[in-house]
């Protein structure tokens, strides 16, 4: 029995925080994980330039809330679904996806959850495990599942080789020259192949 | 962070193979896990009857696919789905389910697979894991999430006590009678009353 673990950014939905960088024209917040591989390290730049700017919580949902997801990516996931379970694996937060994920359906998603201020200011936030997209796909897999996943960026590797088949979607030149033995897809149409060839 | 765990029939869909008993009327079909707590046996009991009657997977199938949910039951999904990640946890088979899973949005399903013979008979079963529903929870649990599950048969019963909170729904008396320490929700206002609650 089979399961689709996929990413969130780059493979259904744009990297939210380039939106929110655009939004707010903040050059600085567009880094993202393939920019700065430690995620505590990017995450806690980014908490400082929100406080710096005064830009709360409730700001960044109003820009999330208008995000589109990527063309062709709810029917993908909506013809996934009949396929088998689909879980979504992304190291974003609770706080910021749920005003989106209505246009998907409300898929399953495991991911992490922000901490605010009384004022409203993100003073934080709660990883649910550390490398949990990793571990999750090790729980799928001690639970009798084959895992099948996809995933764009730095944090998705580990998940993506502890998968029974791990594909890259749309990665930068930096990972794919390092990762050759994982294979690629850069439409839905081959991603839906490689999910589910026997 | 929490996860919500449901049973599927009894919770979201009437039982199925009772459906199918009906359909074919044949009463010796509508036996449950209720009835026969062990799985096994009472698999072995329904496969014998279908090939008795030369009942074949695609007629059960054109049975389920007409199944509604129970009344509020997609409504009360859908709204749980906002609220935070929710799994279906069954005894049931994907080909037998999936027919039905189009009402209420393609949830993410944890269940078993059906093994059919060139004729079209079903000839067998695998089963995920053993006790599936209760290393589901703990497997969810072992990656950070707290577990609210709700359930309303013999079969729930280990899932419902590895859940941080375990909910009996409209169970039978019997269980009841031996599970008082289980809080029980009738409807699925209280339902999700207790899965929300603090």
């Amino acid at each position: 029995m089979h399961i689709y673990c996929l990413d969130l950014e780059g493979i259904l939905l744009p990297e939210m925080w380039i939106e929110v960088a655009e939004r707010f024209k903040l050059k600085s917040l567009r880094l993202t994980t393939r920019d700065i591989p430690d995620y505590d390290k990017l995450m806690r730049y980014r908490l400082g330039i929100l406080r710096r700017e005064k830009i709360k919580l409730v700001g960044i949902q109003g820009v999330i809330r208008r995000v589109k997801p990527l063309p062709g990516a709810a029917a993908f996931l909506k013809r996934l679904r009949i396929e088998g379970p689909a879980i979504i694996l992304s190291d974003t937060f609770y706080e910021f996806a749920m005003p989106v994920m209505k246009q998907l359906d409300y898929p399953t998603l495991f991911c992490n959850s922000l901490k605010t201020d009384k004022a409203g200011f993100i003073s934080g936030y709660t990883l649910r495990q550390k490398d949990g997209k990793r571990k999750a796909v090790k729980a799928l897999q001690s639970i009798g599942f084959e895992v099948r996943a996809v995933g764009d960026s730095y944090n998705d590797l580990s998940m993506l080789k502890a998968a029974d088949r791990g594909v890259l979607f749309n990665p930068p030149e930096s990972i794919l020259k390092t990762n050759r033995s994982l294979p690629v897809a850069y439409d839905y149409k081959k991603l839906m192949k490689l999910f589910l060839a026997d």
